[in-house]
């Protein structure tokens, strides 16, 4: 099974079981149209990557810790889009959660699927408890109030923001994340992969910049230009388009320079620059001539 | 040290360990205010003697089972007050966590303090890996969206609310998990401290009912008659407030019965019984005349 397939796969274990028993039906309901269909999952299939390079010998292991990296990604957006927060009415081309299920089922949305993230997590490493400590870590780390996406989006509601921990925080977390959670998947040092993830996470933080000024809103599914509106930090005003472009590739390199010595460190490379073709937008020559 | 002691105690590692390092300021303080001062920390506690019923021989881990606990119920009564919910501006005698820091903050002090209880029981169990798959899906299943605190929210948002199923997730479970962790935390197999922990859940929840509808908003620090006002169930509505109070005291003779047998039964039948006195309202006889 390629990786897509086996991404969606675990996803769908995660969020059916969850949705058996006692599980009010509509919030089943939002809860899968939270996380399916996806986007072009890169945590996920970054978690698996990496895996893989260290040698993943427990495939359930892997699959349960890209899962729950993805149900915190999309934990995030549900909340982000919230009206306290960007207000946003679409998300990946139709109704955000709130739009479509109303602001209390999209606040619990995204409870529901931090605490999913967890308790998946620990029910598939029931037979392997010494992973587990790493992996919950790894995860908590990367959502939590210091560094993780909460403390990234709480900047905004402080009177200062400092652009590098906020961006940090904001989305280098998660793809550290990602990637700790992948080699500790594989019973191998997270740690080690902080540097790799952290270059990867700030590279998609500057495209995502480029692509909020640049994008169509039909073609990335939700409101463009709401840096600007929403008066946020951006490497697009900082920069422009044309240096901000420059700088993303440097820090893909970067990034790929920096992957630790692994068994399958030379395909984890290719991997890597496929995947980022995902992200890395493609209409932007036009915006910095 | 006494319990109370050592639950504010572990409930300021956990946050102080949490609030160090890339945490927004404003985040840390909102998180504290969720914290403390506390209510009368019933879960913790109960979790606690539950634990040293069960002989009790790592504190480190009951520590932080009862915190994680606490954590959960503090992060659920903020996301409870938020507008789109009960919009209650008051809290334990003074503005709740959106009325004094906006309602991003509290959305994101909510997921914070979800994040954080799962972090740290991972954190306290570096060395204990064995026991964290149990206290982690002890754990999740009481705030998840199959039966936990997130389901019992959920069902507001439902056509037909299942009065005993809403009632189970929204104050039951929290009880079962204390009752597991604590077991869990000791070494126990918690699954047999699942009908001891529903039916002190569902004591608690009858007298939860009886505060709503006897109480001054004075006396119990947050807005009273807000089950009538929000058209939500409750047993004292269904029965009326003198069989609701033998329903109450029912529940809890039926429940210290069914506590398992274990080295300290005695004990704690006797903890229980003292703890009980801090949620059953003492001033209702006026108003079962």
């Amino acid at each position: 099974m390629d990786d897509r397939r086996r991404i969606e796969a675990a996803l769908e274990r995660a969020v059916s079981i969850a949705a058996k028993g006692a599980c009010p039906p509509r919030l089943a309901e939002a809860v899968r149209y939270a996380v399916f269909p996806g986007g072009a999952r890169v945590r996920p299939l970054l978690c698996m990557s990496i895996a893989r390079a260290c040698g993943e010998h427990l495939p359930d292991v892997t699959d349960a810790a890209a899962a729950s990296i993805e149900l915190l990604h999309c934990a995030s957006l549900v909340h982000d889009d919230l009206p306290c927060f960007d207000d946003a009415d679409t998300r990946r081309g139709r109704p955000s959660v709130h739009a479509a299920y109303g602001e209390p089922l999209a606040v619990l949305v995204g409870d529901a699927l931090i605490v999913l993230a967890f308790e998946h997590v620990a029910a598939t490493l029931v037979d392997h408890p010494q992973r587990l400590p790493d992996l919950i870590k790894s995860i908590g780390r990367a959502v939590g109030m210091s560094g993780g996406l909460v403390a990234g989006q709480a900047w905004e509601s402080e009177p200062q923001i400092p652009l590098a921990a906020y961006h940090r925080a904001k989305t280098g977390a998660l793809f550290v994340a990602a990637c700790s959670a992948g080699a500790a998947s594989a019973g191998h040092d997270p740690a080690r992969w902080l540097d790799f993830g952290l270059r990867l996470g700030e590279a998609y933080q500057v495209a995502d910049d480029l692509r909020d000024v640049t994008s169509e809103a039909t073609s990335i599914g939700k409101p463009v230009g709401k840096d600007r509106a929403l008066d946020r930090p951006s490497a697009v005003r900082t920069l422009g388009v044309r240096a901000a472009l420059e700088h993303l590739h440097k820090l893909i390199d970067e990034a790929l320079v920096s992957i630790p010595s692994c068994a399958g460190a030379n395909e984890l490379r290719a991997e890597v620059r496929n995947q980022v073709r995902w992200f890395v937008p493609k209409d932007v020559a036009q915006f910095a001539a």
